[in-house]
């Protein structure tokens, strides 16, 4: 008998609040391209009085792949704090209007924090640079983690940004251990190479012991495994791990599943906005693993979902995938 | 001397929510096509519980039309009220952050309605529903406008939808004598054909008595001067006023200024989103008039900013429409 949820995700619920910058803008203002950076309420309104007209969209980087996922007609659920505020109420809806599970209490109206915002610059170039203030979401605890949902999930898929959370770790293992311990499987995504270097050995261990599906981009693999080598660090990965979907940028992703490496291509695409490629990317992957398809599919399906984000601003998906996937005649 | 402010708008202040649906969506629940309803809190989130994920982008109509002179580099200020909460905080960052004036006073935190929003409803033809909860900018008093403000103005923009408010007509008179007062002038948007049949009446003595440039679209033309031939009902619009610019979509528009008619051509656009069309239309024929181009040329400005924001999703300029006015050749 099928579980509940074919996906459980875990991780930073944000509202990414979207702005186009010059290059020159962050250097002035000491912001660092292309990486996440974490910010408190201060300087997110200090920067935020400087950015230009902005866009608000639901974001967060493990959300987004359940937004993703469920939109592809998965059973999904999502896991993580907002406030009860008008940030917090834009968040909740996009999360269930796209058919997602979301049913976290939420922190009270009198929490010192406010429910998170990534202020997500873009350079002409599309490249993206995030400041992130994680508000209410920084405080997710063993008490937000649902025993019995992680029971019913095939899979929990949990989103790196999270080990930046003081208590997190602790609820990241009463999650595995519910979901293990239920026949479900683990999945990680790394998320950023400075978060890699913030938590590498805390990610080792998870990923040695608990991870069956390693998500990770070819710096945080890099960062990871303390290998400039992309092939050494990601054959030390695939000794760990049954499989690694690591994507490399316009090349695509290489795909390491029971000592096969496989390449899934990309395919050219206009690159308005590269914030949630990574998120979707996995989105596309899970559908073709849950579904059983062969690995070269599974990865051209992340690929394609990957495409289609980096399309156009914001990590949300806009186009319907599954009609794209049958555009690349995947399905 | 030139006077500090180019145009001060009055208008009403919301945050746009936007989603795409489907035609028989707005069947079903009931919702108007291509029209502008007011809606209370209650129905707001009985909407907003029902359409799929969405988009928040700073909105009302005025207040499009002060950002886009704003980015053409009039010197501007707007006036409406927003309240102490994430929307306001929002709605005051985009309109600052665009470059104009923004300083009418939050209401309190503790006022019982909120920010204003607009749930916009794209269906698949490009048009727009609007559902619009006014929140606290339905408050705008007398006591909000600065009398000092609109006599230091060249121009004041008053929006039609404001005349829903019980205070406002006041707040417009307030607002008319002061800037009047100072030698300014006044001009009037129309806003919806809806909105026109509430208040012919005032708009017909505000016209007669007051406005020296009238914006509207052929339908709230028709509507206001209760004839279904557009010519007759431009004619009567014109021996009132001094300039009347009148839309009609994809024909561009038609304007009348001392007795003579001028039709300025739209450009073929891909449509993706007609909201803020009318509003922009206004703030690239206002550049024109300001700078002091000939009346061709400032309809036209008016027709290649429109075009601009039919182009995209949200009613704020993405391009630059100085640079567009530059490969149209009008400046």
């Amino acid at each position: 008998m099928s579980k509940k949820y074919q996906v459980v995700g875990i991780g930073n619920a944000v509202v990414d609040v979207l702005s186009h910058v010059e290059d020159e803008f962050l250097v002035k203002n000491g912001i660092e391209k292309g990486i996440m950076t974490l910010i408190d309420l201060e300087r997110a309104a200090a920067i935020y009085e400087k950015i230009g007209p902005s866009i608000e969209i639901s974001g967060g980087s493990a959300a987004n792949t359940i937004a993703g996922l469920a939109q592809l007609g998965a059973r999904t659920a999502y896991v993580s704090k907002v406030k009860d505020d008008q940030l917090g109420a834009i968040f909740t809806h996009d999360m269930r209007a796209q058919g997602a599970t979301y049913e976290v209490p939420l922190a009270d109206a009198g929490h010192e924090a406010e429910t998170g915002r990534c202020m997500v610059m873009v350079s002409p170039d599309a490249e993206r640079s995030m400041n992130t203030y994680l508000g209410v979401s920084e405080f997710l605890t063993p008490d937000d983690i649902d025993e019995a949902m992680m029971a019913e999930a095939d899979w929990i898929y949990l989103e790196g940004y999270r080990f930046d959370g003081p208590e997190s770790h602790a609820a990241f293992a009463k999650a595995i251990a519910a979901c293990k311990g239920a026949g479900g499987r683990v999945s990680l995504t790394l998320s950023d190479p400075f978060c890699v270097e913030r938590h590498r050995d805390a990610f080792r261990d998870m990923i040695r012991d608990h991870v069956d599906l390693l998500f990770c981009n070819e710096h945080e693999m890099r960062a990871m495994y303390e290998d400039e080598d992309l092939s050494v660090a990601l054959r030390l990965a695939a000794d760990e791990v049954d499989t690694v979907a690591c994507t490399v940028g316009a090349d695509g992703a290489y795909i390491w599943r029971d000592g096969i490496e496989v390449h899934a291509p990309a395919d050219p695409a206009r690159i308005v906005d590269v914030t949630g490629a990574g998120d979707l990317f996995a989105a596309g992957f899970f559908y073709g693993e849950l579904n059983g398809y062969d690995t070269l599919t599974t990865g051209r399906m992340g690929c394609v979902a990957a495409g289609e984000i980096i399309s156009h601003i914001g990590a949300r998906p806009e186009a319907d995938l599954k009609a794209l996937f049958a555009k690349y005649e995947l399905i």
